[in-house]
């Protein structure tokens, strides 16, 4: 593998984002229909050519005189004006307004000649017992109630400058004035190519069995590209062949203002992608002194600017955000998003020294005084998840090794409309709670399984735990709700092994599938076992080593029936309902009593509220799942 | 004029609410490609259908072993294991690790059968002398390196809940699970009916003697309702006919979830819509007591909802942002944006005692001490320039009638990307100072005249004045830069009348057009007359007398050039540069100085110090207008 991967002389933050600033990436000015300008920049000034109003335009619906007659009028003593006849809006005055003569107008007209002032129609009645005669009962001063031609803007007036974006407000300006179409800011072509033979695009068929993967990357950095305003366009997937990926890499160039190749960690597609830049290009940088996202690379590529983005998703759109998508919105003309920032009080300790600027990615809650608690999130950059677990970043720099637990620490949110989520819960990944989180506003549930969920309860953290089956070490916590779900052996349909318990499992040699210790499931079979054996007058361990497969252990709770469904396994630990939502067999335990319990200090906070009203009308999500029932 | 339209019986904005809420405009879900799903909103939650990864998976580049195979070993004495093939990511294991030996594996390949961890290739070397060995410098634990399947997300998991907004990292997540496209909620479609006969789509021929005047409103509220979340379609202009206007209404009210009706204050247009949602569909209410936007019609059309905005632009666009825009928000399941509010404190006292909720819309600008002045922008409602000259809305409740210069109040702007503007300038509207307003950030420039734009820089609200022409009454401020201009009277291009100065006017029967005294060009005019009657020993009211339009004043400095230019005056007062660049004559009179006059508290506001650095380049500004030179 070749040393340079190794990125032993990584380039500081600042400098990447100097070279990614040197590449230029200008886009021509384009011309769009009104219609189409929302979100748009403009790219000249906007001057206007016309008047708004383009006429002396009656404000009031009324009448029309000259001020003068109206002069020492009052309620007592009104004035008497022959009605010379009406202008309506949208139409030409025929008619002319002399001294002692008004005329009936509405809002908009356009103001009769020889009229200079509008008498508001509430302030006039028709003069009893005289033909077309108004008495005015007030008087006016000349100009009232009209808006004089160019009052609102006038030929020549200089009505929006360039780089303005256009909301609805610029555009009803623009409307006024007349404008059919604007000239804007161009948006930056961004071709994306995705590399790596492990790469399937979403929608496609995968071969897991031949480590075949969903591209992330592509479609990730595309709405990334669109965000930003740039314009995305995603190349036919290169594998690590060198004249493919040369192929899509040059045609991605020529067709557009910036070229990012993304997908692959693998040594190979790097290789080759250093190999294209190097001969059709020019390296202005590789490796930035960021965790996550060391390799990147920055260069240009023929007449096109190129960044290549690290493969694991969670590096590939933290180098995006933080690098290129502000070049991209500078060469669009879009502002600097008012970055969202929120002060919080970091949960947990964390140790760190890499001695690279680390961007950590992390989730927010808030505790029951108001504060906002920050911990981190940290599955690996491998893991997509986080993308979306998390609510934004703390930027640790290169120096610091320690955070403390309890230091305040600054969180940029991914965007400003991120929102703390209304209730952060550990634990055990039921399928009624799952359901009930559909009910929940913007809830956040991590499945960690009961005895983390309720060790990070202990810790404070969470408004909320799901614990189901027995449990070792107490927390003191507020039950919110409670039901029983039934769980067992999970078999192929029709039992064909004639599996009756553990008991079958220990005597005989199917191949068993477990889960993680941290479920509540697991330790309902533990006790099982511990029961066993009592009764077998053995020890608990030797009944577990006497099982194929107890050590071997799955996370999520439908994982050991789907490796029974797939053929892998003869038995897997699971509920009744997942093995009737698979269609397979099932071979009852018992029962075990799930519960949600309340951080005791949170239990008005508004989320937890919610979750407590949600759990008093569980029972039709209840009645829907086969061995659930009412605590 | 028919009583209703009086709106005697106004209706609470919180009835509007209810109101609005009760026509529910239900969209049908819809199923988009992923790569068109950025910004839509999940219909339904997601569960994983597969585990991410697929495979239990090396998370680094190095040798996949059996971790019991390299327990001891360390720099000084390394485990020796024999090389049985390679992996590569992307292609299926062919080879299996037994007992004592390795494979060498790639970041993201299948883990081979036998192994259960991978040593990082850092702490590996090729053993010395002896062929396909690999020495083993560290010992590793079961599952080290390794990324089990499912550990990501496992099938049977929730991804994604109901309601979530899909950005880049949902759209991460949703790649991971190979989802092609994915099912969002549909977005409410909206007719947006204009009537009145007096309007003219943008980009159309305006006959301003008519009447005739932009439609405003229509592109205004259709890019709106994209913005909450909405699809618009403008429907074709319908009159004041009423079959014309019947026609656009039910078609619109056939095709779409909600009919905005908007354009006309014309009392014809709006009882021909009254008509047709009586005879069609049902009123539910009319008048709302806020202002603006007090005429607003709610009610059914047929089995599509109707909300009849006011046809006043700043009327229009604030009764759909308050009413309209969460409606439509709701049914599209977009989350009301965080509202972005600043605190600030009023520049000036406000009267008001209407008895409604006054939605005032106000400009922002930022003092010596960081602190926030607010202004009302009211220049009437027909105005569509204080659609841009605010940044966001004060809310005044009925029952206040006064709030005190000093005041504190709470502006909610009128987005979250709306931004306090970073220099705030009155003054004279001057043709160098304009086109340098291009070159900075995002500066504000109201166009008030010399006199208006010294007395706010007195009562201590804008950064800075442009003041061109003589002064009557001193201000404290800082210079930061000064012109020369050329002025006099434009007149027909060859100046077929031989004007050659107000002497010409004063004894001839020509059409002058002024402009108003607020203007400096208008200071150095009447300047011109005091001189010009000291001279004939005579007063300079009987010379303005003389001068036949001299009273007859317009406020933009290009507009009597434009008279002149469409012929309806015979001269008129403005710049050499104006004369030129509409093809006129000029007869110079004079030339006078523009000041760019700071307030001094303010001199090291960074948008002072931009517009200062700006004013030192002036010249290339000045070169291109003709009769401007360096002061």
């Amino acid at each position: 593998m070749s040393e340079r991967k190794e990125f032993r002389d990584l380039t500081e933050p600042a400098k990447a984002h100097e070279a990614i600033a040197s590449l230029e990436l200008d886009p021509e000015p384009e011309t769009v229909e009104l219609a189409d300008a929302r979100g748009r920049i403009l790219a000249e000034r906007v001057d206007a050519d016309l008047d708004v109003p383009g006429f002396d335009r009656a404000s009031m619906d009324g009448y029309a005189v000259q001020a003068s007659d109206t002069f020492g009028a009052d309620e007592a003593d009104p004035a008497v004006l022959d009605l010379a006849g009406a202008v309506h809006a949208g139409s030409e005055p025929d008619v002319v307004v002399d001294a002692g003569e008004c005329a009936e107008i509405s809002t908009g007209a356009v103001m009769p000649d020889g009229a200079d002032a509008v008498v508001m129609v509430e302030k006039t009645d028709e003069a009893a017992g005289e033909q077309d005669a108004i008495e005015i009962r007030t008087s006016v001063a000349p100009g009232d109630h009209v808006m004089p031609a160019g009052a609102d803007i006038a030929a020549g007036q200089r009505a929006l400058g360039p780089g303005t974006e256009l909301t609805p407000r610029e555009i009803g300006l623009l409307s006024a004035l007349g404008t059919g179409e604007v000239e804007v800011r161009g948006k930056p072509t961004v071709g994306i190519v995705s590399t790596g033979d492990e790469l399937v695009r979403p929608g496609g068929e995968l071969n897991s069995d031949a480590g075949q993967i969903y591209d992330v990357n592509s479609y990730t950095i595309a709405s990334g590209v669109e965000e930003a305003g740039g314009e995305a366009t995603l190349y036919p997937h290169a594998g690590d062949d060198m004249a493919a990926m040369e192929e899509a890499l040059t045609t991605a160039a020529e067709e557009c203002d910036l070229v990012l190749s993304s997908g692959s960690t693998s040594a190979s597609a790097v290789d080759v992608v250093y190999q294209v830049i190097e001969d059709r290009g020019e390296l202005l940088l590789h490796g930035v002194s960021v965790k996550p996202g060391k390799p990147m690379l920055v260069g240009r590529l023929e007449d096109s600017a190129y960044v290549g983005l690290p493969g694991y998703p969670v590096s590939a759109l933290t180098i995006f955000r933080t690098f290129v998508a502000p070049a991209i919105r500078r060469a669009a003309g879009v502002p600097e998003p008012r970055t969202a920032t929120v002060e919080g009080t970091l949960a947990a300790e964390e140790r760190y020294s890499e001695g690279r600027t680390r961007l950590m990615p992390v989730g927010l809650v808030e505790n029951e005084a108001g504060e906002t608690l920050v911990y981190p999130v940290d599955k690996g950059s491998g893991a997509t998840t986080s993308l979306v677990e998390a609510d934004g970043v703390v930027e640790v720099d290169a120096d610091t090794e320690y955070l403390a637990e309890g230091e305040q620490v600054r969180v940029t949110l991914f965007s400003p409309s991120v929102r703390t989520p209304s209730l952060l819960a550990f634990g055990e990944d039921d399928p009624a709670f799952s359901r009930l989180l559909d009910r929940l506003g913007s809830s956040r549930f991590l499945p960690v399984g009961s005895r983390e969920g309720l060790r990070r309860l202990r810790d404070g953290l969470p408004d909320a735990a799901v614990v189901a089956g027995p449990v070792r070490r107490e927390v003191e916590a507020v039950e919110l709700g409670a039901w029983e779900r039934e769980w067992g052996l999970v078999v192929p349909a029709g039992n064909p092994d004639g599996v009756e318990g553990f008991g079958t499992l220990i005597d005989g040699d199917l191949r068993f599938v477990n889960l993680d210790t941290a479920t509540g499931l697991r330790a309902s079979a533990d006790a099982e076992l511990e029961r066993l054996a009592a009764a077998r007058d053995t020890d608990a361990a030797d009944l577990q080593a006497a099982i194929d497969g107890y050590e071997f252990t799955l996370k999520a709770h439908e994982s050991p029936a789907r490796r029974v469904l797939a053929g892998n396994a003869d038995a897997g630990l699971g509920l009744r309902a997942t093995a009737e939502k698979l269609g397979l067999g099932f071979v009852p335990v018992d029962t075990q009593t799930v519960r949600v319990r309340a951080n005791p200090a949170r239990v008005e906070k508004a989320g937890v509220e919610e979750l407590k009203a949600a759990l008093a009308g569980i029972d039709d999500v209840l009645a829907e799942l086969p061995g659930f029932t009412d605590a």
